[in-house]
């Protein structure tokens, strides 16, 4: 079944295909791999067959999440590498056979902000928590009932093959390894791009990163490839610092355990001021708080790039804006612009200057998505790849 | 009296010298006048004399506050330009006879923070409200029964003769106008620094600007020196549209009065996304939301200027902090550097580029101080200028 799949003729192009995804029907339940069709790709679309995707917090978050934008059901999955296996009418740009990478963040490079070297927020296709295709709004996915199945991010990499439009797809050359390429398509991408693009973190820099997961340790690798030279990490748990120092983690703050003085206090004290840059990447807004009064006076920068539950509020003094000369920014996807910027991403690792390898720590088949689920509930993994022919 | 004093020798400059001064000794009640005496400087520090001192809605705010960090009896004032009429001990950048304005914002020119081009923030002598002189902690002034008279940021203009700090003073050249001078210490400076420094205002760009007291139309005004091509202005008031035309204002929103449409939602569907660049120059945390909500998702930047009380909060979805590409900022004084930016305002208002003339609509002799105060409360003026020797 699965060789006949990845055998695709020409006639099969314009037909759907049926092949395995693994499906979320209950929120929280493990995914059901089950077999599903999957349209043709519609104008401007393309229809991809995954070689391997990996598990991102975000996938977790709304598979656990019990009501809208959740949906049932659904196939989730969004950091991934696949080829394409047919275009929709009107795609110049790709062509069977292409190696892509899917972007959750569109980027129609027509748009005004496509367009600005500004800004990374497509306004021709909004980012949304949309069950649906960015340009149609109608899903490809159907299982065997006829019952149609949701996408997730514009993406839905849990599956075999899935529908992608152009302006969430990345071509990319084919020799990098898919399990490092796909790990650029979310999360490290937005850690390194934060550090990047967003902060514009400066040679010689103290940086102070809140929370050390994958995205945390990616903004330490941004940090370190921009040259920064202290890198503070913070977490609750100590054993993060080891994994740290494989991305430049320089120094350790222990969350909780900071003999009755705030974690701000600790890091002011060891930078004589404040750190130059203050990255929040646990997704707390009351975290923001910390991270903004971490920083220092003059010139600091704090940046937000966890995602906390909708209605959250960060809330800092006014006075504190005001006479502290502090800059409070986000950053979605790294404040990285998917076509003009990834691709440079891409570069500095086959250049061996950025550091994938150390972010996979498991890998395993198709058929045990679930254990990738457990594992990152858990927090035993910091990236896990999922092979869709293993 | 006054000329005895105005013709200081030598022999008196290590007296104290008795002048006139306008004094707070009840808050909220008329300054009364009366003579005091004003020590001579301590090392690092000269004596001025005050030439002529505006109005700022900072000195309206402690004049007005009935606790600390307001304190009676207390010299206001802080807008200014001066004669040295004596310096201290190890002065080597100014003498006697040199024209100069005082800045509430040190500037020691030794710091890591004055030394940095990226901060306004000295870090050897930090901005505070301070009843006293900045190095010292210690008054220059008593009342005639050696009472000590309080100092404010750490200017006290509001006297024939004051004492400040060299890392408050900047030498100007005496050939600027005394009542226009004056406005560069404080008002002018921090709006139009605003729009230049803090906010880097790109030419052809989009401004809102919320309140168009002075701080706002210098901002319009740093604006339109930037290139921006639209300006506009939110008011409650609509006659302070015909004011700020004078300023670059090139667009009004009429504040409480936009068809059950929020502020934010008008200057959306103005500008087609939002403006480029918003400032809240009232003093209401609530109204930075408001200016956050206006800027353009991408990169839309929104800079804080107005002061509201202590205690007060700016608050903003976390959401829309991280989703929207936008930048938080504050400016005090506009982001400026006394003593490397303040002389480049200088020149453009030499070099007839800066408007300064529009802010001034009031002039008054000192003796009518209490009059300046009252056209400043009932919002009558932009700028009224006392003189000191009228």
């Amino acid at each position: 079944m699965e060789d006949q799949l990845v055998k695709t003729s020409e006639n099969q192009q314009k037909q759907p295909i049926r092949c395995k995804a693994a499906v979320c029907r209950k929120p929280g339940e493990p995914l059901i791999i089950e077999e599903i069709f999957v349209a043709p790709p519609m104008p401007r679309e393309a229809r991809i067959r995954i070689i391997c995707t990996s598990l991102c917090h975000s996938d977790i978050i709304f598979w656990n999440m019990q009501g809208p934008p959740a949906i049932v059901p659904r196939i989730l999955g969004h950091e991934a590498i696949g080829v394409v296996e047919s275009v929709g009418e009107d795609v110049t740009e790709l062509t069977k056979g292409d190696t892509v990478i899917p972007i959750f963040m569109a980027d129609c490079e027509e748009c005004i902000d496509c367009k600005s070297t500004k800004s990374n927020l497509c306004s021709k296709f909004p980012f949304e928590i949309s069950p649906s295709m960015i340009r149609y709004d109608t899903s490809r996915f159907t299982d065997l009932n006829g019952e149609i199945i949701h996408h997730f991010l514009f993406v839905s990499s849990f599956s075999e093959y899935t529908v992608v439009d152009i302006a969430n797809l990345l071509k990319i050359d084919p020799a990098v390894p898919p399990n490092r390429a796909c790990l650029l398509s979310c999360g490290v991408s937005t850690g390194v791009g934060a550090a990047w693009k967003t902060a514009n973190v400066e040679p010689g820099s103290t940086v102070a990163i809140f929370g050390l997961g994958c995205i945390g340790l990616a903004v330490a690798e941004g940090a370190r490839l921009c040259g920064a030279t202290r890198i503070i990490g913070v977490d609750i748990k100590p054993e993060k610092f080891e994994i740290g120092k494989k991305f430049g983690i320089t120094d350790f703050v222990h969350a909780g355990e900071c003999e009755n003085k705030s974690v701000s206090q600790v890091i002011i004290e060891m930078t004589g001021g404040g750190a130059d840059y203050c990255f929040e990447c646990v997704g707390m807004a009351s975290l923001v708080h910390e991270a903004y009064a971490s920083c220092r006076k003059g010139w600091g920068k704090t940046i937000m790039l966890g995602v906390d539950k909708p209605g959250s509020k960060v809330s800092i003094n006014s006075n504190d804006i005001l006479f502290q000369g502090k800059t409070l920014m986000g950053s979605i996807f790294g404040g990285l612009k998917p076509k003009t910027d990834v691709p440079i991403l891409f570069k500095r690792y086959m250049d061996k200057e950025l550091n994938l390898d150390e972010f996979v720590t498991h890998e395993v088949k198709f058929k045990d998505i679930n254990k990738a689920f457990d594992l990152l509930v858990k927090g035993e993994c910091l990236r896990c790849v999922i092979w869709m022919d293993k």
